[in-house]
């Protein structure tokens, strides 16, 4: 139930189950971040933890912490985490490099395993594309671009592998996993599934939808630090017949054996390539603690309430939103458009409402269940109404175009 | 001159106007740390700026960090603290990435531009020969496997990319850079030099050399934290001529634009690909800045000699080495062989000398001049020589067998 008064907002705070995880947070005085979807803020665990990588294991553990404080087990223990997470098996991810990488070593590998046609929506998140592109580029094989409301009957039999978002980085619209992954079937088509808009923040099932290969990121809703490495999802049973091209020692079956031939890991690590940035890594994995008590059900259905909300009151407002509405399932954030939008979202995050901007008019906001209650979104379109009354954006200050992430 | 006795080793440490650095690292109380080779030590000023980095601006910055905290700018600002240590111009150097995926970006956009087989000597670092094997079976590039004593003559007009070391991982003989793109040129063949285990110990000069194409780790000499970041170098007057297919955001001209179609920046910066590990990378950052006012030269130097004093007290001892000897050039780092060096190697950490070990019966000693003096070098052979002599290797805590990096 959508709360229509700030007492409402409140009372539905009062009750939240998940609440009690704001305290596990630290966010600035004042601040009300409806950015988690772009960088999640750091758990108190995660600062913590990242002082005793720096101290306990790089200063005084030095070299021997590759063993004794599991480094090199981290790449396998953070993907086990994050499996959960998303369906998958515990040991069918893992974490390395980033989600560039990881789509080209999926791509190439399911590619080379059933040459054809590489095929990608142009509306969703660019460096899908761009990375397609260069493997395109490097290998000839065709590109097909599909426009963004080609659905399930533009999987045609000339497509070898196609990359999807799960939830599209602008709309927080909502890919149908299963119903791709049928029509993909009956055409052979590989679907490498970008989870990195959904993962930590909507109740994914890849098992049950039949997905079988997919790739997300560490540091949006799973809060794992800025840059945090992205993790890869292949389903065992695929794993041992794909050959990535990016074949460094660490995804070899017995990288300190120095072998002269490289001969894959079984399952999901091979897909692991060079020596992976511990700092970063730990970061995640002690961020990926927080849900491990968590029902990602139940962060889901908040996220969604919070939305809604919000949803609700920027329709008082008169903001056009270009998301799912209040009766379709939505990632956890979602974007509104208003003509001076980039204006509009300085003026928020001064007086500390931070959202981000997205070309060429979106206002877009995101809702961490974990630190946000109904109350700050209430406060949030409070402030949201009260800039666009006052037309406080158009003061010069607001303008000054700078480069957004 | 080479000490002999451990006073003239104190000698020379007092009058050794690097050893005031030092007191910029924080090494555990009666550690040797033979292994900076592998993975340096943190200096303090490393381990104050990671807590920043968390605290005032992941924590207090949230998202605004990418642009006020200079996020966005680390690949390049680390780029140009490296570009001085290998003789490169400050903006023909970024960092990004793994070396394992650095080295298939050149390799792949070399052999894009010039088709033809892709060369490597199979007695170097695995990683580079493993990648060089998944780029060509995506590609079909035919693949040319060099002997350890394959020189110059190798090269022919029909290898279009030799990925080769400029300090060998194992014996630290030195690769004549000048000489190898001499020849080089005179086939048309591109050298990719993996600076690994020279970067931050050697004085190299790529461009007068005549090198265009380098990667290299940030892990080892230059003290960046455990799987730090890789670097990629690329001579602004042929970057533009090159298409790496790992054509991720980041290599984008204008990232935040988020175009559909990928148009890669101007010259080594297109070889960035997904969203860079802050984390691991602001370490990095802050460790760059101890060489800031160190002569490489003086680094080299020093390193030498430290090592020619290993060399000349494991011959007193009758260990063999297959490192250059004190007339050759040499990395940071040597070998010695001994058929329980795994044991020897065990048992020195057991008594504070921490080196490692490389199959079969190798074992590898590193001599960062940044912390260690002529008598750390003196006491350490003096233990290595206990070791030896009272047979405690053969101690059963010393045999059981792990995995090493």
């Amino acid at each position: 139930m959508t709360p229509i008064s700030r007492d409402e907002a409140c009372a539905l705070d009062d009750k939240d189950p998940l609440a009690r995880h704001k305290a596990q947070f630290d966010l600035p005085e004042g601040v009300i971040y409806l950015d988690g979807n772009s960088l999640g803020p750091p758990p108190k665990a995660v600062l913590a933890r990242i002082q005793s990588t720096c101290e306990a294991e790089w200063r005084d553990g030095l070299i021997k912490s590759w063993n004794d404080a599991g480094w090199i087990d981290l790449p396998k223990a953070c993907g086990a985490k994050i499996a959960r997470l998303i369906g998958a098996r515990a040991d069918d991810v893992i974490v390395a490099d980033s989600v560039s990488v990881n789509i080209f070593k999926l791509a190439a590998a399911l590619n080379t395993k059933a040459p054809g046609a590489i095929a990608y929506h142009t509306d969703e998140f660019p460096t899908d594309g761009y990375i397609l592109q260069g493997l395109s580029n490097l290998t000839s094989a065709p590109l097909i671009r599909l426009a963004a409301d080609d659905g399930h009957d533009a999987i045609s039999s000339d497509i070898s592998v196609l990359v999807k978002s799960v939830v599209h980085y602008k709309t927080a619209a909502v890919a149908d996993i299963a119903a791709w992954e049928k029509a993909a079937a009956e055409e052979n088509v590989a679907i490498v599934w970008d989870l990195s808009h959904a993962t930590g923040v909507l109740d994914i099932d890849m098992r049950r939808a039949g997905a079988r290969y997919g790739v997300g990121c560490g540091y949006k809703f799973l809060n794992g630090g800025p840059g945090a490495p992205a993790f890869i999802y292949v389903d065992r049973q695929t794993a041992a017949a794909l050959t990535q091209p990016l074949s460094g020692w660490m995804g070899h079956a017995a990288p300190f054996d120095f072998a002269p031939n490289y001969a894959p890991a079984p399952g999901v690590e091979r897909f692991a390539c060079g020596t992976p940035p511990i700092l970063s890594l730990s970061a995640l994995d002690a961020a990926l603690n927080i849900f491990t008590n968590i029902d990602i059900a139940a962060i889901e259905v908040k996220a969604k309430g919070l939305g809604d909300l919000f949803l609700a009151r920027c329709a008082a407002i008169g903001l056009e939103s270009i998301s799912p509405p209040p009766r379709e399932r939505r990632g956890g954030h979602l974007s509104v458009r208003f003509e001076h939008g980039y204006e509009v979202v300085q003026a928020l995050i001064a007086h500390g409402v931070i959202g981000d901007f997205r070309q060429p008019d979106l206002m877009r906001f995101g809702f961490s269940p974990l630190f946000l209650g109904y109350r700050d979104v209430w406060d949030a379109t409070n402030k949201l109404a009260n800039i666009l009354e006052t037309e406080e954006w158009r003061e010069a200050k607001y303008s000054a175009r700078r480069k957004v992430t």
